[in-house]
C-alpha cells in the first residue's frame, strides 16, 4: 500500500522552503490514509498561523497526532498501522525537549532505536539552521548544535534523503 | 541573439557566494547588449559601496535601470527590447517593497503575471536566507518567509535554477 | 602514499553538519601519517569542549599543529612532509585574523600562493555562514563578507569542492 516509500526519509531543508509541502507529497503519493505527527504547538499567534496554514494544504485522508515531546512513543503508535506517517518538524521537537528542559541524548536515542521496528513508512521534515552566523546567545548555538547532531542520526538510518530550496529536492542520499 | 539563455533562470545563493558573478557570466555569454535591472537603494555608505563595486565588475554592453520596487513594469519594459535582463536582487526588492509598506502579495502577483509575456529571457539573482537560526525579531521572520514564498514562485515558472556556493552552481531545476 | 587524495579539497558546510568527520576521513583514507593544522583557539570553555570533542574522535596517526594566525606558513611547513594536511578550519581563521585586525586581503593572498607549491595533498574545513538573515552587526556582516569571499577563491584553486549537509556530502566540483 505504501510501497512507493522507502523506510525512513528525511527531508531538510530551510524556512518556507516549500519543505513540508514536498514531503506531504510523497506521502500523499503512497497512501490514501497516513498520519501526521503535529510536534508544533501554538503558544502564539503567529504559530497558531503557521500550523492553520500546514492543516488547511493538507486535505482528507491525514489522521493528526499532536506529539510535541514524546515523539518516539507517537511514531511507534502510529506505525503500528501500517500507514506511512509524516512528522512535521524535528527542529520544533528539540525546541520542545529544550524548553522542557528534557533529556535531549536520551530522546534522541529513543527516537533512533524505534525507527528500525517501526511497520509503516516514517518521512521527517525539519529545517537545516545551522548555514548562517554563529548565533549571539547560548540557547541558541546548542539549539543548532542538537538540531545537527540529530540530523547526522536520522540521514545516517534515513533510506532517502532530500534538501528542499526554493521548493526543489535535491536528493542527498538513495 | 539571447538563444542560450532559457526564458526564465533563477540564480540562488547565499552572502558572497559568487551568484551575481555567476548570473552575470550567464546573461553576458547569451547577448553582447543586455539590461541589468538593479532593485538596490544605496541608502548608506555600505550599500553605496557594494553596488559600485557590482558596477566595476560588470564590464560595457549593460544599460542600468533602477527598479527598487516597480520591478514588474520595468521588467516588462526592458524585456521588450529583445534583450537579456538581469534582475538583482530579489531580496532587496522584498526589502524595499517592505519598508515602503507596499501591498507584498500583490506585488508577488505582478511580477509572476509578467513572466510569461516577457520577449528576451530573464535572469533573477536572490540569497537564500532561511537556512540560520529563526530571526528574533518579527520583521526578520517575516522578510524570510516572504522571500522564500517568492523564491517558490519563481523557481515553480523558471526553466532552470541554479544554487550558488563558494563560487560554484549547482543546478537545481533544468 | 596519498594518491587517493587530490592537491586541495574544500569542504563546505554547516555547524555540526559533520563536515570535519567526513574531512578526517578523507585524509584518513589517504595516508597513515597526517598533519591537522588547527586554526581554533580555546580562549573559552565552550570551544575548548569542541576542541575536545574533534580531538577525542581522531584516533591515531594525527599529528596537530596550532595556526591561528600564520596559517600559510604553517602549510607551507607543514605539506614539506609529504603527509595530508588538515585545516580545520578557515572560518575561525578568518574571525583570528579579524579580532587580531590583520591585513585580511594580505593573509588570504598569502595562502592561495602557497598553495600551488604545496608538496602534500591539503583539506581544508570550512563554514558556510551566508545562508541566514543579514546579521544585525557590522562585524558579523564583515565577517561572512570575508568568509565568502575566501570560499570563493579556495573553491576556485581546489580539485574538489564538497558540500555537506546532515552527515551527508554533496559534491560540488572534481
Amino acid at each position: 500500500m505504501s510501497g512507493k516509500l522507502p523506510a525512513v526519509t528525511l527531508v531538510l531543508g530551510g524556512a518556507r522552503s516549500g519543505k513540508s509541502a514536498f514531503a506531504e507529497r510523497l506521502v500523499e503519493a503512497a497512501s490514501p490514509m497516513r498520519f501526521y505527527l503535529a510536534t508544533g504547538q501554538a503558544w502564539d499567534e503567529e504559530m497558531r498561523a503557521r500550523i492553520s496554514t500546514h492543516q488547511d494544504r493538507r486535505g482528507a485522508g491525514w489522521e493528526t497526532v499532536e506529539a510535541p515531546v514524546e515523539l518516539a512513543e507517537a511514531l511507534a503508535d502510529a506505525a503500528r498501522a501500517d500507514r506511512p506517517v509524516l512528522v512535521d518538524c524535528l527542529t520544533l521537537w528539540v525546541t520542545n525537549l529544550m524548553l522542557g528542559e528534557h533529556d535531549i541524548d536520551a530522546a534522541f536515542e529513543r527516537l533512533a532505536k524505534t525507527l528500525p521496528g517501526l511497520k509503516g513508512p516514517v518521512v521527517f521534515v525539519s529545517n537545516e539552521v545551522g548555514l548562517g552566523i554563529v548565533p549571539d546567545n547560548a540557547m541558541a548555538r546548542a539549539f543548532r548544535d542538537h538540531a545537527g547532531r540529530l540530523h547526522q542520526t536520522i540521514a545516517g538510518l534515513a533510506d532517502e534523503v532530500h534538501f528542499v530550496a526554493a521548493g526543489l529536492p535535491l536528493k542527498m542520499k538513495g
